[in-house]
């Protein structure tokens, strides 16, 4: 790597670019049973909370994990036995959120749409009204895959309406993009350490409404990822039921202090728009066309069409720019060939605007010259 | 805390404390696709599987959470949906095993001793002629509990004579007692970052033997936990399956490195039994009572009997301990009072001595004069 004394910047959806102040904070070794460790969890909790407005109607629920145990825990605990998910589909993570529910033996239906159409209100409301045996719908806030946003609040007043319960998996959105638990109520939202709040990798935590957490006991068919049995312990002893991640924890907590000191969410969600906008103006500046549509897109991760010149390779390409220090992500669509880039991360437009400047220089080194496979929008 | 400009030293199980050059490897950002990263998980998969002398006949999946959930993950894929689990209990985490087997649904049966008596070979010898319906037998190598120590080889060595499989729960003895994968047969072997090969909390790993980890495809009912999925998954990109806790990976790696150049696991024994004997004779000399037999003690945590004194409680000498910069571990049994001192961790009898001037110190602070509850052995 040309510049090895100097870390790249990550350009990924998490793990992203961290900041020194929360890495600093794992230099520290804590007891699981410590005090001092043990506010850190109960500080955390009550901010996540605040963060999307659920003090009194929610609880937060740390679990140890990526965001996908979490996601499972979630559904494993809040659906119960003889419950039936519906479960809305535009992407990867929709898929995956189906797929564990059908492991876990829950009865699951999916509604899928194609990855640069948001599921809307009008088809929950169909779907909720043509079969009611539902009992929960799971929905991808952002979905990942693409950078897509679907319209959680009114999707969630269609499903409350119906008297149903929601589980969303908020992964690429909490802490950047608007939630209130008020106006979109929710049975869970899910999501983790090492996105929109900065922190390192290794944690996941469930916003989960308290009446329905409460009843929840004896759903969970796993042990490791049981959100009731989680609950419960850390309400009685204020620990964590199995070890934690003390080093993360002890990061996330400093990640959310980065966040609140920001000005939190409007100010996370503002500099994260600056840098979308700033990658995408530059981007398309080189010939490179989004994938989703401006409207649907959200300013957490951008997806755009491969070059259509017989010269590029992803591999290349990912390692040229990775030489000159930005990490790309690799595209996640089976039909189409594309690459990803996060906006997230503790990083500005002045980072973008290099990182853009890098593809750039590497496109010449590649001798790509026909950059878009359309016009550009 | 007297010295808060100090960090403790933690004499606990896992977490424990961690060399400084472990937790500066958490300093820097990876990304989970870049290739720098995927090295090392690959070094850490290997050497692994050297500390057990297991290459060739198995292989290493790591897996994002706490131990616990690498235990769940064996069990869920490697134990078939007919399979027959016999757990070996003698203490909570042998209760754990078992419980977490049933949450899954698989058929379990347990055989408890109590918590100061291994399990035999002649025990699993009766058990197995007794039940030929048993398909696989849960054993804790050392009960983290008490810290007793049960007979992995000749116990492993009558469940492969009887054609049966073996899955060992080795969290707090990897890495520091003997193990060895050809000596002792088993399906999987199961362990975790933050124990005896001293990194921070955050992942776990399963040794598994290879030909049972490759008919294992689709027994598991959790998707998070499905090992042969991650091994598959790893095994084709080189890559982790969901995100991975980058930084904790990364120090593990680190700590690893300190592992071996210590000199690997029988120097690493060593100084976990030189931190035993003088915490051991150090605290009999205060008149303390281990709560194990010598000949079945491991060197990795101690239980004490608590002083018979009236004036003693747990919390009030934990947090008195604490203070003087010495972080102790509860008991964790329910028929004595007890508590737990670690020999494990970045710390050498050095460490263990002013542990025990401190618990000195404390004893004199709070008036306690009757130590002992009986006459010391």
């Amino acid at each position: 790597m040309a510049n090895a004394s100097r870390d790249p910047i990550l350009l990924t959806p998490g793990p992203l670019t961290t900041a020194l102040s929360t890495k600093v904070a794992m230099l520290r070794d804590w007891g699981s049973w410590d005090s001092g460790f043990n506010a850190i969890t109960a500080t955390i909790r009550e901010r996540l909370l605040d963060i999307v407005s659920a003090q009194g109607s929610h609880v937060c629920v740390p679990m140890q994990g990526s965001g996908t145990f979490s996601v499972e825990a979630a559904v494993n605990t809040l659906v119960p036995r003889d419950g039936h998910l519906l479960v809305l589909i535009n992407g990867a993570y929709g898929k995956r959120l189906a797929k564990l529910a059908q492991m876990m033996g829950r009865r699951t239906s999916v509604f899928e749409t194609p990855e640069d159409v948001p599921t809307t209100a009008a088809d929950v409301e169909r779907l909720l009204a043509g079969d009611r045996s539902i009992t929960h719908v799971g929905l991808i806030h952002c979905e990942t895959s693409t950078g897509i946003l679907n319209p959680l609040v009114d999707i969630a007043s269609v499903i409350a309406r119906h008297g149903k319960r929601l589980i969303v998996d908020a992964m690429s959105s909490f802490g950047a993009l608007p939630i209130d638990a008020q106006a979109s109520p929710f049975d869970a939202l899910i999501a983790a350490s090492g996105k929109c709040i900065e922190g390192p990798p290794g944690m996941g935590f469930v916003i989960a409404k308290k009446s329905a957490l409460e009843t929840a006991a004896g759903n969970c068919t796993s042990l490791s990822l049981d959100l009731h049995d989680q609950w419960q312990y850390m309400e009685r002893t204020t620990q964590w039921r199995y070890t934690p991640p003390t080093h993360v924890v002890a990061a996330f907590a400093a990640a959310l202090d980065a966040h609140a000191a920001e000005g939190g969410q409007p100010a996370r969600l503002a500099r994260y728009e600056r840098n979308c906008d700033m990658l995408v103006s530059s981007m398309k500046s080189l010939g490179f066309r989004p994938f989703l549509d401006p409207a649907i897109q959200a300013p957490i991760i951008v997806t755009f069409h491969a070059p259509a010149d017989p010269r590029y390779t992803f591999r290349e390409f990912y390692d040229r720019v990775r030489e000159k220090g930005y990490i790309l992500y690799p595209g996640k669509l089976t039909q189409v060939e594309t690459f990803r880039v996060g906006c997230i991360g503790a990083i500005g437009p002045d980072e973008m605007r290099q990182a853009v400047n890098a593809v750039r220089d590497t496109l010449t080194e590649m001798g790509i010259e026909r950059v878009a496979p359309h016009d550009v929008k």
